[in-house]
């Protein structure tokens, strides 16, 4: 028999997961939107392998609840600020679901509710947090003593531009919010908090097959949950860029161009961060032939059998030219929808409200989880070295 | 008898300049302005030496004319976009003038009438263009024939202060023009033009008796009438300011932050330069007891009597402390005023509009402006360098 799965949400990456269900025989999908036009698009590039509906409200836990009942699955992809309540009315429905709505919320605040009604909720399954954090689990999992969780990560066009080289693979909103939220690291078993764009340095990595351009990194606020699941005394999140974008990042926060308070302007009153993107998105706007890359690189270090072992993991993926989904896009949606059939075919069967990390401690999973990213040409290079 | 003087303008260097003239025996002075309380203490600060007028209306030149006639010297002191009507009106009432007021108009457009009515006026008569463009007119007299002329020019805090490592000396408007308006540079006989900002390199000067922090140097549009009154196929002027400004004007000026042309912020006309303005120009305001310097280098190079010679001045001067005086204003006041007062004593009888380089063809008005400054505590270290 089928398995029903209901994908909330038709965006960049909503889409791509919807696809990806509807080319296996094995799914039967809904896809839920207000965008009818959009959704009129997934289904026709679906073949018409999927079934659309445009009246169930995001902002209503009812009327999710209600479009969920009876599912065998959902797949999770709506605005972030609608995404904590939305995980209530799923689990109160009684529905397994894999999410990468990306809330502010801490998600965990339903485990009690979930393990009650048996159900399995997997949030935050992209890129990273998200497969990075598979494996970062999996790698603390193995290893009898964690030392040290250290990982890089960016979305960058191929070809940088002045002024910005950057384009925008997701919300320019959380882009902003990148540089301007303290970013929390652990150090020494210890949360610390320090400054957005602080720590820049200079960064290179020599992975066979793998060709990066000349990068820096610096701190931002993207651990989450990985501050307090993983067994590790150091946690440290490096967000990479082309050289010299902390510097001038940094400059327009301390001028004021990304404060949010309104200054007077000649007797209007203006917040600063809308001007900037009224003159910055437009520069920043990805274009259809453009191509891009997401990349991550994972170290985890630690002992076993006495001794002294780097785990090491990197994506890297290109726009799909054929398909022309951008690799932010692939590589967040294929590990959502992935963990998703995991949970469906019953591999992943943790009730609860789980961050992906979790996900590494279920070996199986994990070869399944790095297996069916190779499918889809999004590979994970590996390597154990002794050090 | 004494000789009568109006000021024309009691702003931060016309006081200076009226302070200046009030304190000596042979002049009568009288200052112009609206703002009726700054002219009360101006008063006060001379002793009452000075007689002060409230009914001249700058933006009519029958109101200068009318307020000078009979007058023997006029110090001009009004807003930029006054000054071009301002110098016809002193002109065709008959009186000289040393005038600062910085104008856009190309000023030599009054030399016939100048001529006609046998009138001295000296323009642009401040630090640089100014006191520099005097020893620039020098050196090129002295030498047989000239190559280069480069020389180096700003006004900085002592102590630099993030974001912007940069108080305000003179009109916000006019620094961030500076960074946007193409500078224009002569080569090889060609006057080219050039991106501001562009050409930064860092630099250095050896220079017994004065301490400079580390500053980079880059192109601004400053050489004006330097440009075709002196006999050098290459002229260059280089802004300083503390390493790393260029490179931030620049992005700011990239991502539109300078723009003048209103752009839609959520269904609100905003000017990008008023929003940078109200962000930065309150964290760019020079403190009250805050220590500052003006700085610049001179180097004219080229042959005399078959060697290779460089002429090499050099200016710095601080706040004075004592009366409070800004070194941008002592250094801008002091040269206008010394000029008017060698027009008044007939050492300089030009009849005609001139550029501040055109003192320098008299030898003697040359020795006698540099000891006056050193009198004001302004020292200029020259040096003749055999290359």
């Amino acid at each position: 028999m089928k398995k029903k799965v209901t994908v909330l949400g038709n965006g960049l990456v909503g889409s791509v997961m919807a696809l990806d269900l509807a080319a296996d025989e094995k799914y039967e999908v809904t896809v839920c939107d207000l965008n009818a036009a959009g959704l009129e698009k997934t289904k026709k590039d679906s073949g018409g392998r999927i079934a659309v509906r445009t009246d169930v409200d995001f902002a209503s836990p009812q009327s999710i609840s209600d479009a969920v009942k009876g599912q065998d699955l959902v797949i999770g992809s709506v605005p972030g600020s609608l995404g904590f309540a939305m995980v209530g009315a799923v689990i109160r429905a009684g529905v397994d679901m894999s999410d990468i709505s990306f809330m502010g919320e801490d998600y965990r605040e339903w485990d009690a509710e979930a393990k009650k009604y048996g159900v399995t909720t997997f949030e935050d399954v992209g890129v990273a947090p998200g497969s990075s954090s598979v494996l970062i689990g999996y790698a603390c999992d193995m290893l009898d003593e964690v030392e040290d969780v250290t990982y890089y990560v960016t979305g960058l066009p191929t070809k940088p531009e002045e002024p910005f080289n950057y384009k925008l693979v997701f919300s320019p909103d959380d882009l902003i919010e990148e540089y301007v939220r303290p970013a929390r690291t652990k150090k020494d078993g210890k949360v610390i908090t320090i400054p957005a764009l602080s720590g820049c340095k200079p960064v290179h990595f020599d992975i066979p097959g793998i060709a990066l351009p000349e990068m820096e990194g610096f701190f931002t606020d993207g651990s989450r949950t990985l501050l307090d699941t993983i067994p590790s005394p150091n946690v440290t999140e490096y967000t990479l860029r082309y050289p010299g974008t902390a510097a001038r990042m940094e400059f327009l926060r301390e001028v004021g161009i990304f404060d949010l308070d309104p200054v007077d302007v000649k007797g209007t009153q203006v917040k600063p961060r809308d001007l900037f993107g009224a003159l910055a998105y437009p520069k920043m706007k990805l274009n259809p032939g453009e191509n891009e890359f997401t990349f991550y690189h994972v170290e985890v270090t630690g002992k076993k059998d006495g001794k002294r072992l780097q785990y090491q993991y990197s994506l890297y993926d290109e726009r799909d030219m054929k398909t022309g989904y951008p690799s932010m896009s692939r590589t967040t949606g294929f590990p959502c929808v992935i963990v998703g059939r995991l949970i469906a075919e019953g591999i992943l069967k943790m009730p609860g409200v789980n961050p992906p990390e979790a996900v590494g401690k279920n070996h199986k999973a994990v070869e399944m989880f790095i297996d069916e990213l190779k499918k889809r040409n999004v590979k994970i290079h590996h390597k154990i070295v002794e050090l």
